[in-house]
């Protein structure tokens, strides 16, 4: 079984490689990435990542999983990566942060059920799709997860599915994965109202933006 | 302020990644990655990461960030980042998973209250370390954090250490990091008890050597 991993610059780097932790140890199945040309790719803080190959190169994937971050608002306009994930997503698909905003613009997400980041989750109901505000979101063969961290908890529900409890809660188990996070400030509701404010100013720009992009693509869609 | 997180072939990818995201994104530090000679390093699953630089060009650190896996059972050995790591540890030291034992062959640990992932946690002891079993250990300047995931919690608890709570409730919300694992598995009080017999079988040979090459570098130390 052949699992693959998209990976673009300006993704969120975590996105990516909280679920490799999981998905890369599935018995059966063997993982790799991805990029649009082959080349390493550089996350939206610095990280250099090499992929296995380019997009171009890979075999029908049993796992399609698609992370997140900046970097989408420009894949969302770019036809070979959108050709390419309505190609390989035909089977199971993992969809982490704003990489729901990518199978949204290719088209994918109309009916489903489906969650993003916080501060995204809005902007799937321009996709035709029905904003579930979960973490961890199941709708048929898709696993989708919302924000960032929230990929580890979607590849380890993923894995389940795939591989039965025993060999999820095992993974688990080696990476000590029992969380204990030392502030309760990972969601809008629970985060300071004054934190919650100042983060919201620091996306407000990115968000606009991302709504203006969905809206030319969706519009364009309707007349083409 | 300079942030480095040593990266090695073999290394658990998320124990460098989980940190990462946090570090990468605090005020008034700037984050980089060193590996031994500056090469790419490929992760024990086969993830290939490009580092900033080498060892040897880092600056003095502020902040020195020390992941673990596999391949800390060879560098245990290397003189030259044992060095390294002598030299850069005189400030603040964010330790995560089996890097604690690289700090310890580095003769780092001794009189320190330190905890590692929970299969070598009965190796700390060798190295002269107080053992504590928390997911975060607090030791003055000198936060570890256990097995592989804890590396992110042991990163927030640094970060709101080094910039206040606020900025890293912050970032907290910024990556939605409210984790909701699908089972409760990660450590092994709370993992069902064949999978944890399956996965310490896996680990037994892993780690019988590595209490083999830390007795061999310990008795090095008492008879030069």
């Amino acid at each position: 079984m052949e699992i693959g991993s998209l990976v673009f610059d300006n993704m969120d780097q975590i996105d990516f490689t909280g679920p490799f932790e999981v998905l890369s140890r599935l018995p059966g199945h063997t993982h790799h990435s991805y990029s649009p040309t082959g080349d390493a790719v550089r996350d939206v803080r610095g990280l250099t990542i090499v992929p296995d190959g380019a997009i171009a190169d890979a075999p029908a994937l049993n796992v399609l999983h698609v992370p997140g971050g900046r970097g989408v608002d420009v894949l969302m306009e770019n036809e070979e990566v959108l050709t390419w994930l309505r190609k390989q997503s035909g089977s199971v698909v993992l969809s982490v942060c704003t990489g729901a905003l990518l199978l949204g613009a290719a088209g994918l997400l109309t009916g489903r059920r489906a969650t993003t980041h916080w501060a995204s989750l809005d902007l799937l109901a321009e996709f035709g799709a029905t904003t579930v505000d979960d973490r961890v979101v199941v709708d048929g063969d898709w696993v989708f997860a919302a924000g960032v961290t929230s990929g580890i908890d979607g590849a380890l529900t993923l894995a389940a599915r795939l591989c039965g409890d025993e060999v999820a809660q095992g993974i688990q188990l080696y990476m000590q994965y029992a969380p204990e996070p030392p502030f309760d400030a990972g969601t809008p509701e629970t985060a300071p109202p004054k934190v919650l404010a100042a983060t919201r100013a620091d996306m407000a720009e990115v968000t606009q933006r991302r709504r203006e992009t969905i809206r030319r693509i969706m519009s364009g869609h309707a007349h083409p």
